[in-house]
């Protein structure tokens, strides 16, 4: 049976969400009169609008709601936010729980601390309105949509005690590398990983269009999940239905876990997977010049954005703030206790999860000494050999060396054995959980070699298993790395913006060995020819 | 009630099965005594042995039984191979369809052009190892693995009378471009455009590893593609159930294009698709050195590798051939007419859909005056305007010139009102062919406008409706093309092969707009600045 959820849970729940929203809204429009206690005038208003609202409480009620799993159950829980455009919800959350004061000491819990919250996002050398590595608890900017689900499984990989939750924009679900990704539970031990937890926001619109979920009857939906071997769940905008249901998928969890870690582990474990329906711009402007803004894409940016020369957007701009009732939320211009009950503290706060800062809890991968690798010849010209056997044994060799730290992965395409490094397989195995047809001695739920068709998940699993704090390379041939080539360069300039902060301690490098190159490809022809990446 | 399949058919379909997988295997192999008429040996193998067997009776198994759909329906087919690596399937029935004899006049049904055929796949100055530009009736060369569906639905659109068949490997069926594609249906018009039949090829393995839909029960594969919006059905291998199978899809396409025609379209249709289990490199070799082979990963590429070399592979490969009975497949050295019975004539021999060859088919686009566009103005500085709104309209325009040419359409990812193009809208509307939960005035089932968050789906749109003859532009954001740049490479490698093929007659050119260039990204930030495309 699932915990029943007390009143005050629900209240405190309430209150919380009604906090960070007014946060994230007042983060978007207000250089100025920060706490409403003014009329609201043009010159409060920012001169550029930016920043994106219409995810913003779905990302909050998410946030609330996880805030309650960490503190009760003591859960460590990373957060993946795919929509990274909700950076405004996630900035709230951060200050709410004081994870973003740790490295911004100026976003005091005060008034003035307040203001400089509100002001610095979307403020030049403030925040940006995207998510980055400028903020603690971040390892997924989504920006480019598509990759945050990988990359969730990426980080829960060898660590058993994290939950790693992952929000996944309806929209977002479109896109190939995440229609993909779903698959990845097929390569999650529960005995020896964490869990991700998914939570499809279906608010229904992109930027300018319904999404294709939003077409699907709920029948529908649950019959792709269930195919995709989830348990999922419907939610709706309600907190008791949602605290509910993050009770149920934490228990579900745990179930599942803890029949692994008692050595009786239940063969192809559905997975819990919440679905989560919230109108887009939910709390927002109901109507504006005529037009429905709450619950349609209208409200996917900055809802009444002319409000700084639009008298009526100004005034929707301003009932709309103050519908949260700012000074209800922020009594002499600071959170009270209250609102902090079920917010949790230390490293429980989600913004201070230290798997996001993976470079402090790296450990020194042990390497063996290339030298002992070295191919032995008399005269040049007297011995055949080949590279990639000799890197299979130096990999063979690393797994021996890094064994008990289970920081080391392989992640191919399904061409381990055709690039000739399968030497590991002497060692270990392929990784995959559920059953096959045939008993493959090379195959087990324990191997350290990630083999999936899919360069677009590899990239994410291993960006997310890095970002943690892990090693892991990639070989692939030449010709197909040109897949995730969008995804490395949005990954360098993650690791290129992360080394600005002092206190973002590096993480390992991403490690690719590119096989079957352009000229050794003859046989497979000109489509396996692309010297691209 | 699905059509009986006579015996003769039956009969007939297992002899042109025989008969293909024959050639199929004789090309991989042999260089010299292509008919078995003497005992096998070393010399008779080619030097090099390329190609991929493990596909290729698959691959056969679904044209066999497309011929006979082709010819008892007279209907138009057009095949996309997911796995291009399985071109001796291909090769082996356009030889016996004829289509290849139309270009390579060395091809002839005897026994000269039966030895022309096997010696040429793989041997210098004769055909690659995988499906490329050079043989007729091929838009798609499956070398880069992934975008065989999306394609198949881009050459669907706006041909009402086509059925594209696409068979989608259950390796490449993990990859996230494929696993996206399969909501393609839902931009579908079963009124205007053609059908696509999907196939997918659940032979259990890729290269070296289980596939993940192997590991899948039929409950969870039928749950996911019912979840998708697809009518699923499994076939075994037999070739009385793939008859049926076939002959049910041809009619629920029929059924779902008739009530559309007729002004009575069926709300969210079905539309069928099958799952086909057969073994990998099915009929082949059984064991080897004491190895599973037919039915086992080992059957990918080319079982007994060493037979030139290795007398118990020769003997292995030597029984297998011979296990066809090529004296009674070719008496004479030619194919018998009983095997041609039921295979299509001219343009409906699936190597020689006109609609492969896009250029023979291409109308003139009609382009308005770019001049009528220009931006007035009386002195430098005295006017703002910007271009994509300019462009807005005169892409209206060409929607006006060409409207009843119905060979023009819009690829966009969820981005044409925020790049300022939506001028179109006053014309047409964005296609989408669900119902939606709020009525939008610019959705509908006859836009020309085709949006959805997934970059390769859009991108093998496009490449599939150009490719049979039509036109059609790409806008994006500069940031986000990058994500399709591999496909682009394969797309302008497929483009410069064909360039070689003077039958070939070329295709409109793939047109880009890359708009929000990185300097204009500012408000979005670095994640939004990737000029790399
Ligand atoms: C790969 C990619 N293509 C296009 C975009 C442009 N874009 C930004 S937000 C958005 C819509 C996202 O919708 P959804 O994932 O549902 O997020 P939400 O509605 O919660 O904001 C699009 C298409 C992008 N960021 N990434
Ligand atoms: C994107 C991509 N990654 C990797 C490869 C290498 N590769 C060639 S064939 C193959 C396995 C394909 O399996 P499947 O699609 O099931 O085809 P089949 O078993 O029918 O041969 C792989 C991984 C590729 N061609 N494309």
């Amino acid at each position: 049976m699932v915990n029943t959820i007390s009143q005050q849970e629900l209240q405190w729940a309430h209150q919380h969400w009604m906090t960070a929203n007014y946060l994230a809204a007042a983060a978007i429009y207000l250089r100025d009169n920060f706490l409403l206690e003014e009329p609201l005038k043009p010159n409060h208003i920012k001169d550029s609008l930016l920043g994106h609202w219409g995810t913003c409480p779905g990302i909050n009620f998410v946030y609330t709601h996880l805030n309650l799993i960490a503190t009760k159950h003591k859960q460590s829980i990373l957060l993946l936010t795919g929509p990274g455009h909700g950076f405004a919800a996630v900035l709230a959350n951060q200050y709410i729980e004081g994870s973003l004061s740790q490295y911004y000491p100026e976003m005091t819990p005060d008034r003035p601390g307040l203001g400089n919250l509100i002001k610095a996002f979307c403020w030049p050398e403030g925040f940006p309105s995207h998510l980055n590595p400028g903020v603690p608890g971040c390892i997924h900017e989504g920006g480019e949509l598509g990759y945050a689900l990988g990359t969730a499984f990426g980080a829960a990989f060898d660590n058993p005690d994290l939950l790693v939750a992952c929000i996944v924009g309806d929209g977002e679900a479109e896109t190939g590398p995440t229609a993909t990704a779903w698959h990845s539970t097929k390569f999650l031990n529960p005995r020896t990983d964490g869990a991700v937890l998914p939570i499809v926001h279906l608010n229904g619109y992109k930027i300018s269009n319904p999404t294709i979920y939003s077409t699907m009857t709920d029948a529908e939906l649950k019959s792709l999940f269930v195919g995709y071997g989830y348990e999922p769940r419907f939610v709706g905008p309600d907190h008791k239905e949602m605290a509910q249901a993050m009770e149920w998928a934490h228990q579900q969890i745990t179930k599942i876990q803890h029949a692994a870690r008692k050595g009786k582990p239940i063969s192809r474990p559905k997975w819990p997977m919440l679905i989560m329906r919230t109108p887009k711009g939910w709390s927002g402007i109901k109507q504006l010049h005529k037009q429905k803004i709450e619950g349609s894409y209208r409200s996917h940016q900055v809802p009444g954005k002319d409000c700084k020369t639009n008298h009526e957007s100004l005034s929707a701009v301003e009932e709309w703030l103050r519908s949260y009732k700012p000074h209800q939320l922020f009594p002499d211009g600071a959170i009270p206790e209250k609102t902090l009950t079920f917010v949790p503290k230390g490293d429980l706060r989600i913004g201070s999860n230290p798997h996001a800062l993976g470079g402090n809890l790296r450990k020194q991968l042990v390497l063996p000494d290339p030298k002992t690798f070295e191919i032995k010849f008399s005269r040049p010209g007297t011995t055949l050999g080949a590279s990639t056997p000799v890197l299979g044994q130096y990999l063979k060799h690393i797994l021996i060396h890094n064994a008990d730290k289970h920081h080391f992965r392989i992640f191919s395409p399904d061409e381990l054995a055709s690039n000739k490094l399968d030497a590991v397989l002497e060692l270990t195995t392929k990784r995959y959980l559920w059953p096959q047809t045939e008993k493959d001695p090379h195959i087990s739920p324990d191997g350290a070699v990630m083999e999936m068709l899919s360069e677009h998940t590899l990239q994410s699993w291993i960006q997310g298993y890095i970002l943690t704090g892990r090693y892991g390379i990639f070989p692939s041939y030449e010709a197909f790395l040109p897949i995730v080539d969008s995804m490395v360069s949005q990954y360098m300039k993650f690791i290129e913006l992360s080394a600005k902060y002092r206190w973002r301690t590096p993480v390992s490098s991403l490690n690719y060995v590119l096989t079957s190159v352009c000229w050794r490809q003859d046989h497979n022809g000109f489509s396996h020819q692309n010297p691209g990446f």
